[in-house]
């Protein structure tokens, strides 16, 4: 369930001009932004977008890059990109970091459906006139370069079929090499890479109920490093979203300092979708509520913004 | 350029019901159906089969599948298809074999434009409810897996802009990696498979340049295997895919007893795109017409089919 509370009617030509004139004249008024766009689901930004465009011959988004600015700046232009271009945006982020952000790329390969994928893999075809898997290989090597393309490459089946038989057999195989702390995992690749969800789901079951132990707690016995932690993260985010994002939270949260860069992602990509049950089950887990920690770790206009995505103006 | 002669009118509800009418009684009159359906371009059949099922509440496929047999019921089936059904199923056919046929999978990769790659996969997780990778995976092992899966979920850039550093810088990738005959070839793999047409075309030029042989005669200095026939398969593909027909064609006709299915396969998938090129190739290459060589080695309502695709009747 989506924690955005936004209107029923609205104009977009009214939001556009309320939008300009909160840019105009000395400083810049971003309550009044945040209180629009903080309330406007992802049609009604579109539409918003479409209108400014049309009455002020400017991207919306670089009207807003150029009047605010810091985790601010950066949170409402992720919240006013399409989805396939926020992905294709943060994937590409992500890529150009010194060490490339794997987290976000396991998130946006794992997490969306095989269209969404497909989408954000023709936005970032569009934006940056290089393939996301051609910048991702290029950028990465050996085994987490074989996961993560492998991942971001898939256009799973997803319907709802499950074929129990073959979900025994490779809970087997996975068994096999994770046990054996093979060189390489090159079927464990292979079977998350090509199942679909429901599949996976039931792979993971028959894991557990055969061997005893998640198939996550055998990858704990293994000696950590990046393409490991990439393939944990992977099958968290398959096995469970909700939880992983939860962790996602907490971690940007509890981090010297803040990582606001995931706070703002898992926020802004969420708040139409399911992050009211990633706020349940953070109250759960951390006996504090995700507006609590967030209004305490954050200050300003960002703290503003991130509250109006959870449903909350003030808390 | 094609090679097919289609009227520029027609009535796709007269050809469904002459087609019907050619199905009806007795036997069947292959004549007609060669007649109607050899000489109607895409768009063309596609009104065909849909007006043929609203009148006869009957997928044309079916019907012709009843009716006809042999090399030529597959041919027509094939032809009456959609491109994007038809790679779906000559690509579930080529992995049903007891040794996939490894040269249909790398032709539907790498000479497909991205969209339409897409779009073949689309089909294929529509007809048999799996990817195509989750089957290409399943079936295969090792480096041919690594090459047929990665060429397979590409969704390449297809625009002009060419890095001719990168081009150079990854030329010498190639080249290291080939010459070194290293035990696998992952980085070659690579760029194969991520960067677009054109890069490719610069990367196998400079490739030449600086190293005074094509990448492919370099190739030729290995051992052969299944996997180095089908990456040189590949890398002809992209680099010619003229040529690269033109071959396939020879060998199919050259072979004892003819192979069929690739003969039908690259006249089917071809003769609304580039068949007038690959028959110049061709009677340059053998000195001899690819008609009257076909006309040679088949016979019947099949080969008076291939000759109506070849845009001729009889010769």
């Amino acid at each position: 369930m989506a924690t955005i509370v936004s209107p029923p009617h609205f104009s977009p030509v009214e939001d556009a001009e309320n939008i300009k004139k909160a840019c105009q004249g000395w400083g810049t008024d971003e309550k009044a932004i945040v209180s629009i766009l903080g309330h406007r689901t992802l049609f009604q930004r579109k539409l918003i977008r479409q209108a400014y465009q049309e009455i002020y011959h400017e991207d919306l988004i670089h009207q807003l890059k150029s009047e605010l600015s810091g985790d601010f700046e950066k949170a409402i232009c992720l919240w006013v990109l399409d989805p396939p271009e926020r992905d294709a945006h943060l994937a590409n982020l992500a890529l150009q970091m010194p060490v490339p952000d794997y987290k976000v790329l396991v998130e946006i390969s794992c997490m969306r459906s095989p269209e969404d994928l497909l989408a954000s893999r023709r936005a970032y075809r569009c934006l940056y006139k290089r393939s996301l898997e051609e910048d991702l290989a290029s950028r990465t090597t050996g085994d987490i370069r074989r996961l993560l393309v492998a991942m971001a490459t898939a256009y799973k089946y997803d319907g709802d079929e499950v074929d129990e038989t073959l979900a025994r057999s490779e809970a087997a195989v996975l068994h096999v090499e994770i046990l054996a702390k093979a060189v390489d995992h090159e079927e464990t690749i292979r079977v998350l890479s090509t199942r679909s969800s429901v599949q996976l789901s039931a792979i993971f079951n028959r894991y557990k109920d055969i061997y005893g132990r998640s198939i996550t707690k055998d990858l704990l016995n293994h000696p950590t490093n990046e393409y490991l932690s990439a393939l944990r993260a992977a099958i968290r985010c398959i096995k469970n979203p909700n939880r992983y994002h939860a962790k996602v939270l907490r971690n940007a949260i509890n981090t010297v300092g803040t990582d606001e860069d995931a706070l703002s992602r898992v926020i802004v990509t969420r708040a139409e979708k399911d992050l009211k049950n990633i706020t349940e089950l953070y109250l759960k887990r951390n006996n504090v509520s995700l507006d609590q920690a967030i209004a305490k770790e954050t200050s300003g206009d960002y703290k503003a913004f991130l509250l109006a995505l959870l449903g909350h103006d003030e808390i």
